[in-house]
């Protein structure tokens, strides 16, 4: 590694980030590229700190030499005041996962939203995508959204347990595409809904080892649905396993969750990371319990 | 390069710090021994922050995950009032160069003394040390009188253009070596102080790229003398080339810098360090022009 080359210092801000993945997927992939990177979490649960406080860490990390901070929950809109400049999906999404710093300038963009992209594009590549039925309209959920429609969803149908965040969330999505179909459901019409859907995209927590389980009814699934979990801890979800076993094609959660680290490490580094690589690390993180 | 071993994140924090060696030196040694390790110039100047901004970096750069910091001009005394502890040669010499983050708390340490007394040991072992004449009583030459006299200096005479600052600093070691001879004496009283000295210590800016020529009358010195130099850019001063040309002993300003950066990375890493390799690779950089 060459001590006169760049290297990079990047932090992930959000409650109870201390295990996450992310950190250690961008290490050894620059590693592979021979790029001295470091990757901090910064738990604002460990911290004590609040959400609000985002733009005083940015402005700190900027003063000792970061290149790049990630944000996560629940600090995606609320660093929006502290930017000086936002991708145009970043800001159509109202929401920043990643911060750049150059030349002392913030930079947000959003690569929760290109990471889903560039999954569905590759791991669902020629699939239906007319109609699906979305489960969950939170963080994820809004960036699986957007990248839905973007996709050329032209159908979509979003369930979720609060009736006020999935109206407000319709009502946003249908602004930012006037002509497509955007309706809010209840739980009692899934099974409507999923008989003339394409797709099912599962975005609650429900299926990660704290919430063990399938939100949904497993018979409802038919070959003929492509089936899409955000959830990665693990990645062989119930549904995943039962969309699996049907023959149903499916995207895992490890797909977003890699796709977004192969964006940042892009945009960070300006090198072109291995996806494949990336992946391959973050499995193996996952099987040793990481 | 493991992505679950622990990996070191350090700021050196001071005024015009920017092309610092302290930070590749440190990365380069790191990577010999597999560590992740990124070390950042903090740099007062260029943030336009005082130095008494110090303990709000400190506090910063613990929530952003530092494991530690190097302190220098002018922030070796300041930073004290901010620290939790501090080891005893730190404590005696009232000032601060490496503050290591342990569990949240910041604990201070002095490797300019015990890196220049480490040199002192190495580069002139055997010399008779008993009379010692040291031009220069700053920063440097505070860290590198204490050292002189914990190893077992006599008889110092020190000697600066600043009167005031010489008799401060005269008392402040009389009182910490109270069995030693350690007089102020005036540039006139040079001649005569070398005369029937063992050696002579150098711990002016002169004989840097920026204010060239031999801080003494170079037909002072005889080949009894040893001599040590602080300044290192260049390493081979113009009063470091005539000692070598009149037979002298010589503890050239490499020596200090390479021991100061060789006993931090044992403290931040609890790793042993190739004094060696890293002095090699010190002399590598400068020769690059670093």
């Amino acid at each position: 590694m060459s001590t006169t080359a760049e290297s990079y210092l990047v932090g992930l801000i959000g409650d109870g980030v201390a295990p996450s993945l992310t950190p250690p997927m961008h290490e050894a992939e620059a590693d592979a590229h021979g790029i001295r990177y470091l990757y901090r979490p910064i738990d604002l649960d460990l911290l004590g700190r609040p959400g609000g406080d985002v733009g005083d860490l940015l402005r700190a990390g900027r003063e000792l030499g970061f290149s790049a901070f990630q944000i996560t929950y629940p600090c995606k809109q609320l660093v929006l005041e502290h930017i000086d400049s936002v991708s145009p999906d970043a800001e159509r999404l109202g929401a920043v996962n990643t911060v750049l710093i150059r030349d002392g300038k913030f930079h947000g963009e959003n690569t929760d939203f290109s990471g889903f992209d560039r999954a569905l594009r590759a791991g669902l590549a020629g699939a239906k995508l007319d109609r699906v039925v979305q489960l969950g309209a939170g963080g994820a959920g809004s960036a699986v959204a957007y990248a839905l429609l973007s996709s050329g969803v032209r159908h979509l149908s979003l369930i979720d347990l609060h009736a006020g965040r999935v109206a407000e969330r319709v009502n946003a999505l249908r602004a930012l595409f006037p002509d497509r179909i955007i309706e809010a459901h209840t739980s009692d019409e899934l099974p409507a809904e999923l008989a003339v859907a394409d797709g099912f995209q599962q975005c609650t927590p429900i299926g990660m080892h704290h919430h063990p389980g399938s939100p949904i009814d497993i018979e409802l699934l038919e070959e003929r649905h492509w089936v899409s979990d955000v959830v990665y801890r693990p990645v062989e979800t119930a549904l995943v396993k039962a969309a699996l076993a049907k023959g149903c094609r499916v995207l895992d959660g490890g797909q977003m969750a890699v796709g977004q680290a192969v964006d940042a490490f892009r945009l960070i580094t300006g090198v072109e990371p291995d996806a494949e690589r990336m992946r391959r690390h973050f499995l193996g993180l996952l099987a040793q319990g990481l």
